[in-house]
Parts: structure tokens; C-alpha cells; sequence
């Protein structure tokens, strides 16, 4: 069903998904890759590119029929069906998926939050209430679900995903702060420092391109 | 200063940078690209080609030098100073961002949030408060401030996002499900949806890898 295309396409689909939607919802029916390029930083040769991945939907001098290359990344990014989530550790970060309102617009149903702490217990975010993280596993013998957001501390959050993956749970997204490795399931590392991270390092080459040595001029410099 | 590296080596960098504080905190010294690998699902002889990148730590039967290389990732990704931030948009997912307790000890301090619902303004999140945001261009005049995280909803992004430009922010982690273009501004984009689609695409390709059609065998298939 699939072509192997690579992580850096895999994450930008859902940039143009997103912008596409936006564009349908502005009744724009055919838009080209270089009027793409203007609004998502993504050249347009790029664009080209990743969308050639998937069979290509552009017809050169016409552009890209906009309804028709949205639904099509839509079935790509398997969002043609409804996904059943639950969220390990109901702290902030858990809270806040929960409230998330996206969520359930996009197809995503939380179905509860789980956590150890009793003042957390019974309480409810969003649709969903937090269960006690002790019946994690019961919970998942009874229930099928798709997806586990894991924002557990750094020293849990491997055994939860283990607890998780052995329930049945093929698809982590994990924003505890330690890479999470297990055979035939899928992980979307969500580290949320590590996006600011990437973030710094793009400020810092910004900086430099603007500041260059006394006497040196602008050529990139290598070190 | 910095060589020019891709998107995808900088998206891994600071997962190297946390696998590899992990391993000292645990006094490991030395570590194989090979042993690495076993840890963070990246194939060794990637590794090994990121890392050239920067100039190579590994010494070949040696490995590499554990301290010394996540000194030198984080020179690189420019956390040997502080950075003042700021969260524009107090709801669910700026309310988490300013508890996250990691921005701190990573060298990230939330110095305000911003908000125009008068029943967020003078509350307090985290370590900052909520200040009214008809007086964000205000405060910029009068704060240095590195990066926004922008938090408000999709119809407001774009506005916030050049108010934080022209009051001087070079930085901009983006959480709203719009993409941001700003001449000369560094944009990190975390919109949640995007990460969970990248999972479910990966979700629907384990599962079509597990199940071939009838009478196919375990072809990977091209549609």
C-alpha cells in the first residue's frame, strides 16, 4: 500500500496537508508549486519532488488540483479513519493533549489519561478521565487502541511503552526525554526540548551569517 | 562558526545530545557508534556519517569519547548560554510549556506569557505571568527577548509572529497549525498534529508490511 519514502518527505506531508486544507478552505482549486513554495518555505523543486513520491498530481503549466492531492496525502497519512488514543502521565503535558482540540478534528479520540498521582485520579481533561495507571495493562486487555502518548518522567517511560506495546498498542508518541526502541512498533519521538534544540542551532547559524569576523568579510567560514 | 549540515542531521543531534548525557550520568567513558545504535534506532554507520559531519570524535577500535562529544554537540547546538523566551497564547499547550520544568535546566527561561482573555491575564504558570497582550510590542521595546513560542490559535499566528519580528525576536517555535515565513527569522515548527500523522503514516506501514495481500506474498508493493 505504502511506497519506503523517506523521514524528511514522511514529515513534510503533513505541512502540505495542513496548507492544503487551508487553501480548499479558501476555495482555491489549483494552485502551482512555486505559488506552494511562497507560502511554505519549501522550494518549489522540492515540493515537486515529494509530491512525484506519490505519483505526482501536477500537470505542468496547470498546477496541482488542490481538493484531489489533499485527499490523496489525507489517505497517504492513513487520516481516513478514526484513531483511538490513550495518554500515559495526565501532568501538563498530558493535560494539555487531552484538552488539544485538534485532536478530534483531525480523527484522533482520546479515550483516558492514566496516571499513579490519587489528585489526579477521577478527574477529567478535555473528553477524557484519568484512570489509575495501576490497571494500565487491564485496560488494554479489554480495549483496542491505536495510539499511546507517553508523557511519563525520563525513568518510566520505557516500561510504560512496554507495558503498552505488550497490550497490543502499536504506535508511540513519546514525549519523555529518552529515545524509545522496540521491535515492530512505530515511535514519533515528540521531545519537545529537542525541536527547541534544533531551533537554537538555526538561531545560532543565523547569527553567524550576520556577524562575521573583523576583516573577514562573509564567506562561510568552517571550523 | 557552523558548517552547513541538513535538517534531517540537525533533528538528530539533539537526541545525540541527550543519549549521550544519559551515558554520563551513568559514567560510561566510552561508547561504539555500533552500541549507540542499539540505543537510539539510528544504524551505526549513521552515526558514524553524522557525527563525521562535525568532525569526527570516534577514534576506529576506540569509539567515541562520551564527555567530550556531548560538550562539543552542545556547542553546537548553542546551549552553553541562556536564552530568554517568551509564550504567546496562555492556553492548554502554553500553560505546559511554561511549567516544563526542562526548559530551565536545559538553559531556556520563560520570562512572560502572553494572553488577551482577561481571565488568564495576572495568572501565573510555571515561573511567569500572564501579561496582556495588547502591551507585547510594548515589552519587546523594553526586554530582550530570544525566541516565542507561539501558541495562539491558527487565525493569529501569522500576526503575532510579525509583531515578534519587529520587536527584535530572532526565533520562533511555532505551535500553531500554520506555517510561518519571515525573512531573516529562524522558525521551528511543533505543531502536535504534525508528529501524530507522521505516526500514523508509519502506523499504516507496519501494518502493511505484517499484511500483505492474499496470494502476494511479502512484496513490498507499489501502488
Amino acid at each position: 500500500m505504502h511506497r519506503k519514502v523517506s523521514d524528511a518527505v514522511i514529515r513534510r506531508l503533513p505541512r502540505y496537508y495542513r496548507q492544503l486544507a487551508l487553501l480548499e478552505e479558501e476555495d482555491v482549486r489549483k494552485i502551482s508549486s512555486l505559488a506552494l513554495s511562497g507560502l511554505m518555505n519549501i522550494t518549489a523543486s522540492q515540493i515537486r519532488q515529494d509530491l512525484n513520491c506519490f505519483g505526482g498530481f501536477g500537470q505542468q503549466g496547470y498546477g496541482y488540483n488542490v481538493a484531489e492531492l489533499r485527499h490523496h496525502i489525507a489517505h497517504i497519512l492513513g487520516l481516513t479513519r478514526q484513531y483511538r488514543m490513550i495518554v500515559v502521565g495526565a501532568g501538563n503535558i498530558g493535560q494539555a493533549l487531552s484538552h488539544y482540540a485538534n485532536f478530534t478534528s483531525e480523527g484522533y479520540d482520546v479515550l483516558a489519561l492514566f496516571d499513579t498521582d490519587p489528585a489526579l485520579i477521577g478527574r477529567t481533561f478535555g473528553q477524557a478521565e484519568v484512570l489509575d495507571g495501576a490497571g494500565l495493562a487491564e485496560y488494554l486487555s479489554a480495549h483496542e487502541v491505536d495510539i499511546a502518548a507517553i508523557t511519563v518522567p525520563a525513568g518510566a517511560a520505557l516500561s510504560v511503552a512496554k507495558l503498552c506495546a505488550d497490550g497490543g498498542i502499536r504506535a508511540l508518541w513519546n514525549f519523555a526525554p529518552v529515545d524509545i526502541v522496540l521491535p515492530g512498533v512505530a515511535v514519533e519521538n515528540a521531545q519537545l526540548t529537542d525541536g527547541l534544540m534544533a531551533l537554537t542551532y538555526r538561531l545560532c547559524d543565523l547569527k553567524a551569517e550576520e556577524e562575521p569576523d573583523e576583516g573577514q568579510g562573509t564567506d562561510t567560514k568552517v571550523e
